[in-house]
């Protein structure tokens, strides 16, 4: 034995960028015949452990034997990249990752034990340093959904969520907020309750997402109206000037370990109802939230499927909110459609504008949906006596106040802009006269992401019949966008394998 | 629109291998910008289902926008490619995976529901076909631990997981078998059992394992003395003419959902009992198996940590097994240390070797606990009356009878081997006197797998004492044995670092 540290000597190797998509997940590539696999005993699919100068992260590995790489460089996927902070070239040392302890936490829960606040801290700690893989991230939300969490638990895991994020401070005693619980295509209040808030001199610093599986997130639409990838203390300034914004949460890094679990979730099918709780309220107790009005659409094809579901979430909700001292509004609302008429990005943000600029054709429901909630916030900031706030609501819409407030806000995000409108268009019709006795939103949501959305922002579903409408045959049921043939030819496709996404009753 | 079929034009690409080892999960490379990712909306870390004119699989799909690929071109993993069997610039087809409907079985035992045997035959059949990606077999894996299973699911179960694989058929009415539940280094009584047992004129036909995280498997440790992937005909060739066989169960496909399952539950670090029982029987019945002795070894560094698991453990593999017309019997046996001296696939088959030909310095251990289990075996088969097992295993053994056998097994199997000697070694010595009081089974493991094993079958480790042995300061504790300088040097400085890996109590 020359070398007095193999160790050292084997485990520094050169990065290279392979220019690898896998979205959060970081990934590394070596040759299967390097000094540092044989040393360390690496494997394929191993979990390791990679120190830049800057940053360490906790990747998975995959070999390769080929001319890819040389023996001495490591290969990082674009994720792994990012986080490790490092240039072309630049060394990095590998190691086996420190043992993860949250795990036998984890453990615990599977096997029925209760989890105390310290053990979720630890356990989100470690998802957010990227330590936990798909497979423990799956055990951590299956023992969840299947033990349930009490009411401390709950408590405990939204403020562990809380405290690997940022969190916003306001000078302002009150922070209106709002969220509505998914699962409904169009449902895009969001641009519209903040406006009309903050013309009332509320404060609304409103952070949204993007899209996960669905065809626009509130992020993707506001983003065809104005920027929302906004620095904290540019959302501070925008907030300060105008009482209100709508920006991307991913962009100010509250609860980030939400997203982590929300895709996990997709996967599993899993509603696990703690786990919304947490997701929810932790993104609100981040933005520093005082006042918070939910919105729970039910419907047989929205996220919630029934009202003793939705009763039973918002008794969790509220409970869970009250001990962060955190009011809360709940709204149990109509889920059986999609609201408005568009369904994608830019679509979505053309019904806004109708409703804001007071368009006859602007969509009654989504205004409707709107001043509801807006008319909640203007009680419970006390701009309104009790049932006057969907009246005042609908005089701020009337009155031009809530747009002209709405194009400020746009303005000190960065500059109000149109939304784009699709090159490509085609009509789907009636096949026979009837009544419109269903809507699948899951199925027409899905022809609305064949088309292209929300990646291709003009692309979407323009949605022309709600429930028990009468239609003709070949009347247009709706109108699919997109900015390509091809999505355009597959999203056709699905719709005509797919004929009952919208159910026609005869009077036979 | 011009193009009358946009989908199949877009969906087919030119496969190319990327030698990119993934082990068993099948991966895909596309370029972020080619038709197909846009026109099915596929974005990265999607499971995509890719068709060969051969073969069918679901793969996970990650995006480049490098030159690494064309965009009509595919990049396929090692693994996509084998199941595939595609040859280089082949055509395949990729489209979205048909839906997962068995993950609803897997959701309603998340919420407590019973499954039925169908649902679980379903589970099992989309697993074999790689529809499960690793956090629905998590999912699948954390409910079954937390919710656990009746005595009629784990009999779904296990046969679940018997009619997914190949099934062997014998002529002769007794078929004996043997299993140890892991986590003992060293325990390799495997090739002496058989060989007792077939010299006696009963019919063993075995398949074991190889490492998945530990320094060797059966098959590892016997591939040093012959071949192991056999085919199934050929298996059955050498048990018609021997008696017996130790194969790779891996080569003859029996339960070839097993593996999987034990690589996500390791990542998870979760004694599930049922996946266990599960895992261990539907290896015994698809083997066609009708007499076996299992051998739990208990120690708190082993896989089985105290006498009341051992028992519970034993209760539900004799009641599953019962169901399967299968009778067994169990040991408990003692666990708190290595079993023989050698560590690792070529050391342990010299301990093995030393026993068969009766050396002067053969482990007493290794062949009592083989005398032990093969006597039951003796006893089960009626070759011995009650009591008299273990004397006729040891009378084969001593008589040179057990070796004739096992070297006519070895020939049948492809020819017998003289197992490898490591180029280096170095021993690690006692740093004070005094006796060994405990010896952490998990980190010698780790020790012999920093050496090599069993990748490099002849690196591993040496054990020189056992529990209770009286040592001199400098004695030797045990000596490491490695292919090259970097890994003996791994392992020293691992067992540098851990001192306590035989812990020494003096006299004071």
């Amino acid at each position: 034995m020359n070398d007095p540290d193999p160790h050292e000597r084997s485990n520094n190797l050169r990065v290279r960028c392979l220019d690898l998509d896998t979205r959060d997940r970081p990934l590394i590539v070596l040759r299967k015949d390097s000094p540092v696999c044989r040393a360390e005993g690496f494997v394929s699919h191993a979990r390791v452990r990679v120190d830049s100068p800057q940053q360490s992260v906790v990747a998975t590995l995959y070999q390769t034997g080929s001319e890819l790489l040389a023996p001495d460089e490591i290969g990082l996927s674009t994720a792994a990249w990012k986080v490790l902070q490092v240039r072309d070239g630049q060394q990095v040392h590998v190691a086996h990752p420190h043992p993860l302890r949250s795990i036998s936490s984890v453990r615990g829960k599977v096997h029925g034990r209760k989890l105390r606040a310290g053990e979720f801290d630890e356990i989100m700690r470690d998802i957010v340093r990227g330590r936990y893989d798909d497979i423990q991230l799956a055990m951590l939300l299956t023992a969840i959904a299947a033990r349930t969490l009490d009411d401390d638990e709950l408590y405990g895991l939204t403020d562990a969520m809380v405290n690997v994020g940022e969190r916003l401070r306001w000078d302002m005693p009150m922070r209106m907020d709002k969220h509505c619980v998914g699962g409904l295509p169009g449902n895009r209040t969001t641009p519209l309750v903040v406006a009309i808030v903050a013309a009332n001199d509320l404060v609304i610093p409103k952070t949204s997402s993007r899209a996960i599986t669905s065809p626009a997130g509130t992020a993707d639409t506001m983003e065809t109206l104005a920027p929302v990838s906004l620095s904290l203390g540019h959302m501070q300034r925008v907030v300060e000037r105008t009482g209100g914004c709508v920006v991307w949460g991913g962009s100010v890094g509250l609860s980030p370990v939400d997203d982590l679990l929300i895709r996990v979730a997709k996967v599993m099918d899993l509603d696990a109802e703690a786990q919304l709780v947490a997701s929810v309220l932790s993104k609100k107790v981040a933005a520093g939230s005082t006042h918070v009005v939910l919105d729970l659409p039910v419907g047989s094809t929205a996220k919630i499927r029934s009202r003793e579901e939705a009763e039973q979430l918002a008794r969790r909700l509220c409970t869970t909110a009250e001990r962060f001292g955190m009011s809360t509004d709940i709204v149990i609302s109509d889920g059986r459609q999609p609201v408005g008429r568009g369904i994608g990005p830019a679509l979505e943000a053309h019904d806004v504008l109708a409703v804001f600029q007071n368009h006859d054709n602007a969509p009654a429901d989504l205004r409707q949906r709107a001043v509801r909630l807006a008319g909640m916030l203007l009680e419970a900031g006390q701009r309104a006596p009790a049932g006057q706030g969907t009246a005042l609501a609908e005089h701020t819409l009337d009155s031009g106040r809530a747009w002209q407030r709405f194009q400020a806000i746009c303005e000190a995000q960065g500059g109000l802009r149109e939304p784009p409108v699709a090159e490509r268009s085609e009509a789907v019709c009636a096949p026979h006269s009837g009544r419109v006795e269903h809507i699948d939103n899951r199925r027409l949501a899905q022809v609305a992401k064949l088309a292209g959305a929300p990646g291709a922002p003009a692309a979407g579903i323009e949605l022309h019949v709600h429930l028990d409408d009468e239609v003709n045959s070949g009347d247009p049921l709706y109108t699919i966008h997109a900015e390509t043939d091809g999505e355009l030819g597959y999203a056709r496709e699905f719709a005509g394998n797919n004929g009952d996404i919208i159910a026609l009753e005869t009077d036979a």
